[in-house]
């Protein structure tokens, strides 16, 4: 073993940042062993100096400015737990990379937007840039997807990818209590954030998302193409008709890579009983790839939080401090193909649709109607008679069909006054 | 990209062999990007040079000798594929490594009782020995345990490690029938070896679980040192009346390191039915690891197939083109803890004891004396009376309490005229 330390830089000092260097202090003998060399911490910044954190910060070098770690000489790797997409995270970002130096980050927004430029960047530099902490926390689904499933042409990767979501959906499946209220008491636990838009309105699945897509498909990162729907609309009484009729309800996250291109979509959707996501209950995360040798993986863990995420960005310092690293998306950028974004309408499938309504004569001949002239075919049909405010639930699953079929049925139910709110739409994963 | 191409020899053309032939070619642009430079397969080596393996094997340089494989010119990296722990396998291992070149491999065997020795040859040459496809088939659990989660003391690793007893087991569950006949079924479906010993006894299992044990814990492996109970004497009542207590029985591979040392037992368990082993049927295969940081990870895919296999191989290799290697068990053996074997009889739990006794009165009371002199705690009895061979089954499961005490009672029962048959003792799964 060398005795020669990597010597790491910890930009941003939150929970995970906190946890790291718990993780390197407590396991530093076993990861030196792994590592083939001891991995230190030796500056650190923060905004708040003052600040307990369970940790002893006082041996380490303190910098006002972030980016002033990257052009310290007596630093090897620069981790970036800043966060943002842009703003003085990027800025380090860039001029890490631009110093010759490895960067480490569980920046998901910031790959997502600025992946492609900092890659190119790590490339010119012949340096690493890792973020295994970036997607589903201490799940090594970066590594499994990069190295692990090399070997495959991956048509689909999909999963739970956000935690606050799903320990929402998996709340109000347990508890058969509503969204607000959930959401509410997530807030409390600090489970949920108090803006929480960017987990319940699905833009962190798709972050995370479109960095999977990218990994499995050699595909350039493109996170614009993703279709987003979040948690919002899901009632109670969805995840109710949904079990009644052998599913659960999980944002999923799907990517998949067909001859048209690449698709991709976070969206609430039903997953049936016997289906692994099924199964992932909490705030825990999961990730399924399927390739053409392999067949189907699914990774499984704690998606967020101090320890998994801080194992996560240990296990890419204990990678570049063995050297074994290699290009940020699993080859150079210019190998990276860019797939053109393959259209949702084109693509079949079974839906969930769910309404409200009057409760007064014809109105299920209105939706019915309209299914008929879209040309969409009802599988099921339930409606539950009128609920305390007069309101009627009546819920469809679809024949498989083409998804712009039951798009074009709910365009032209809107603005019927028959409905009360607008319908909802769940796909029926299929995988 | 270098346009230079990692060479690579073929030692064992069965389907794994032809396997890594169809892999390598049907995917060949896509791993050039991600391994770098193209992988080719130069050379061969097998018993049977006229048998249709469907793919083309013309172009190939044929060897005779296996062993001949290794000092090749032409040569970069030796595939073994031949099998079994000593022999043929083991003198191409060591030859290869000796010749200085990197090594790939799916021999689990060969790994759990050679794999010392071979890494330090690996060691002393600087070239890779690398075994994804020998645990667990394409998941990428070595490399999840190895590089995953390598920031973390990991406590426990435990598994469905051997496909073919989870498909015995799984399909005695899901149609109600016993061992003999699902045995007898999955022999002539391809599903297990004429000689089905190695599977069902859990030999198969056990070397796997040695080889994760030795990757999680930092420790040399000790194939020796793992208690093993195979699944022949389960019967259909047994998973009948686990499902009614909620649980399922999965062969269950468990390593765990503590304060005695490390203890590695592979027997068939009661797990509950909520734990993600349960949802593990079929031919698949699952991986648990938990660690003090990332908590619970799962890995779960399929344990066996040449899809499967062939792509762990060559994921192997797409890392050795890269250069990505690094020392065969994590780290250097001269590192690996030489942790002493944990007594069994120190170690608590719950038990699941199923007798089949003769129909006369006094039995029960002859059971549950030897139960109470021996210190065991009854959970739970269920007696159902007499079957049509007159036999009464009798079914317990125990309070939390030392497996000695368990051992001791069965122990004071033997012999007994009572029994028809000998007990069988399963332990819960606790995790």
């Amino acid at each position: 073993m060398s005795s020669n330390p990597l010597r790491i830089a910890l930009a941003g000092l939150g929970n995970v940042g906190a946890g790291v260097v718990k993780v390197l202090e407590t396991n530093a003998d076993l990861i030196a062993r792994r590592a083939g060399r001891p991995i230190e911490v030796v500056a650190v910044s923060a905004r708040d100096r003052t600040r307990d954190r369970g940790v002893d910060l006082g041996k380490f070098a303190w910098v006002d400015d972030a980016a002033a770690l990257a052009e310290r000489e007596d630093v090897d790797v620069v981790v970036e737990l800043v966060g943002g997409s842009d703003g003085p995270a990027l800025t380090l970002a860039r001029k890490t990379l631009a110093a010759g130096k490895p960067l480490v980050t569980a920046n998901k927004a910031m790959i997502a937007h600025h992946g492609l430029e900092l890659a190119e960047a790590a490339e010119a530099k012949g340096v690493a840039l890792k973020y295994e902490a970036a997607v589903a926390g201490g799940i090594p689904v970066i590594k499994g997807l990069r190295e692990g499933a090399a070997a495959n042409r991956l048509h689909h990767v999909y999963g739970v990818l956000n935690g606050t979501c799903n320990y929402i959906l998996t709340t109000m499946e347990s508890e058969g209590r509503d969204f607000a209220e959930v959401l509410g008491e997530a807030q409390k636990l600090g489970y949920a954030e108090a803006d929480p838009s960017f987990d319940i309105d699905g833009v962190d699945a798709a972050h995370k998302l479109s960095i999977l897509a990218s990994l499995a498909f050699g595909a350039r990162v493109d996170f614009e193409a993703v279709a987003i729907t979040g948690i919002r609309h899901v009632i109670a009484a969805d995840i109710a008709e949904a079990a009644a009729l052998g599913y659960k309800i999980r944002l999923v996250g799907l990517g998949e890579a067909n001859a048209r291109g690449m698709f991709q979509r976070v969206h609430p959707c039903l997953v049936p009983i016997d289906h692994p996501l099924a199964h992932v209950t909490g705030s825990l995360n999961a990730v399924v790839a399927e390739g053409d040798f392999v067949g189907r993986l699914l990774f499984q863990g704690r998606g967020a939080g101090e320890g998994p995420t801080a194992s996560a960005v240990v296990a890419d310092l204990v990678d570049i401090a063995r050297g074994a690293t290699g290009p940020t998306f699993a080859m150079p950028v210019a190998d990276l193909a860019a797939l053109p974004s393959a259209p949702a309408g084109e693509r079949r499938g079974r839906a969930y649709l769910r309404f409200l309504v009057a409760d007064r004569p014809g109105v299920l001949a209105e939706l019915t109607a309209a299914m008929r002239d879209a040309g969409v075919s009802i599988e099921s049909l339930i409606q539950r008679g009128a609920a305390a405010d007069g309101s009627v639930l009546i819920v469809m699953v679809t024949h498989e069909g083409p998804e712009r079929s039951v798009d074009h049925a709910l365009e032209k139910l809107e603005g019927s006054p028959s409905l009360l709110g607008a319908p909802m739409l769940m796909h029926i994963l299929e995988r």
